[in-house]
């Protein structure tokens, strides 16, 4: 069985930890195929005035690119949040076979971010995804990252 | 009360087509504000390598480089095929009021695409979202481009 590894969700911590610091919002994402990392990336929706560039977005478009590929099959993707709707669905359609996320929708919603209810299971469910979800992933270290990202003077939410 | 206007769907069905014949998936949205046109694109994931580029993710990211702004409140999308869950978040991401679409989730299914099931509907009362929603507008012309797209012989599914 997929056994999730640390150092990767702590990739996808420190390059949401540099989107603070950039002025982006507090979500990282990395993408790894056989142990490799592809990409890690974090949202850059202000950076580049796109609405749909959240972190996992963000990391599909540039594995695509690196990977000359449309099809990720055999990635799995680390994000330090739960993946919101729009995201679940990227990765479903890159075939990514697995989602290791940190905090969830749930944590976002209660450091006052907005977000559409509709969890990763429930998107799994309805939509009949294959999709591997392994929730909770160094949760703590994650939800963290909100409260960093919330201490800035000059943060921009949206 | 808001009456979807036949003119913009016309112009995203063409897009469509445009799009049928560039080698793309037969998909297009128009977004328009105070009835004026802000963009008209279709799908280009085969064109630019970026599994997230359907027609109206893609119009998304058009249309706030050219506001030069994250947030589209005040806009209309007529997309020829119901918004897929991706698409359906990135219009309620980008504060866009109203969707109007032709064929249905159900219908691109029928016509051979891989969906994940889960309609609009759906989405906006699981995951509480305010946008409007305008199904089967101009629903047969809409389906007729999936025909239009299967009998190219050089068509590439995903």
């Amino acid at each position: 069985m997929f056994q999730p590894n640390e150092k990767f969700m702590r990739l996808a911590i420190e390059k949401a930890r540099e989107g603070i610091k950039a002025g982006q919002t507090p979500f990282g994402a990395c993408i790894v195929k056989d142990d490799k990392v592809i990409c890690t990336e974090h949202n850059v929706v202000w950076d580049t005035t796109d609405i749909t560039a959240h972190g996992e977005v963000n990391a599909i478009r540039v594995a695509c690119k690196k990977m000359d590929a449309i099809d990720l099959t055999g990635c799995q993707i680390y994000s330090t949040c739960e993946p919101c709707p729009m995201c679940f669905s990227a990765i479903h359609w890159a075939k990514i076979d697995t989602i290791i996320f940190g905090a969830s929708i749930q944590d976002a919603s209660d450091a006052g971010f907005n977000e559409l209810y509709i969890n990763n299971q429930q998107m799994k469910e309805i939509g009949k995804s294959p999709l591997t979800i392994i929730p909770n992933f160094m949760q703590d270290e994650c939800i963290e990252l909100f409260s960093e990202w919330g201490s800035q003077l000059d943060k921009k939410a949206y």
